[in-house]
């Protein structure tokens, strides 16, 4: 399946993630829960090309980090889900994130999605695992246990309208200024 | 010097690092204090080429994730040294080859030393990081504390004598038993 170049972990990590489009697919369907194509391109935040995401789906459903199956719903479409090895591809997206936060020009709203997840540690990133498992693999979620998902969603949102709420009064103090 | 395709945390530190080798010449400066063109090129495991080489440490140092200086000891020489942002990348590379040390056929010398670093946990990195702020920026160490990178090779290097005893071991009884 793959041609090794070494037999170092990180080499191997690398043949498997190592070009620029699948850990961004990755993170569009473990963070955004995209599972069709259609969703992958047309909300793509980067613009993926049509023919790069289908060659990078089936590259990555043969690396065994995706399953394909058919959508009850829709004949014509498939679902994507993450396996068990690509949810534990996020402790890597967090620290990818991480730095890139760091030392990048994030924008904003990306970036405070991204300081939520840090900020959560240890126990947030298995919580998290834990939730993705039950939605990708149909595995029993601990009992009576809130949604991080849902908790993060809902911080987020706080955030950007605080945010915007901002951005707002800046605007009305200038326009104010200017008059 | 990046052209962004969005501003996602994540998306940004794959725009910088989403290559197959730009993360195999950090891995190799950070864990094997490779420092040369020379020696990054000869000792490579992969088998980097020399072109690529050449073009990943120039992008490396356009993005400050290596700097590059005369060495003094031979004047057509150059030194690459990590910066300080890419010596935040330890994390990202220990996650990486924890990922691929559980998911894929690593060597096993090579998954031992990964295992050493993982099982040290945060405090082991940090006290890493400490270390190659050292040799590659020259901020002082601590005092009195003994060296990682020393205690690391020597747990190695005595788990790859155990390693190929055992080995040894095997084949004599082998032997033995064929006689």
């Amino acid at each position: 399946m793959i041609d090794k170049r070494s037999g170092c972990p990180i080499n191997l990590a690398l043949e498997v993630l190592g070009d620029r489009w699948s850990l961004i697919v990755i993170r569009d369907i473990m963070f955004g829960n995209r599972r069709h194509f259609r969703e992958l391109l047309t909300r793509s935040e980067e613009g993926i090309a049509s023919n790069i995401l289908a060659g990078r789906l089936k590259r990555l459903v043969n690396a065994e980090l995706l399953s394909r199956r058919d959508d009850p719903a829709h004949r014509q479409k498939g679902i994507y889900s993450l396996t068990g090895q690509a949810i534990q591809l996020l402790p890597v997206l967090v620290q990818l994130g991480a730095w890139g936060r760091r030392h990048l020009p994030a924008a904003p709203e990306q970036a405070l999605r991204q300081r939520l997840v840090e900020e959560g540690g240890p126990p947030l990133w298995t919580a998290f695992a834990d939730e993705l498992r039950h939605i990708h693999l149909g595995t029993p979620l601990p009992e009576g246990r809130e949604s991080v998902i849902a908790r993060l969603q809902a911080a987020f949102a706080q955030a950007a309208a605080d945010h915007r709420n901002e951005a707002a009064a800046k605007d009305d103090k200038q326009g104010a200024g200017a008059r």
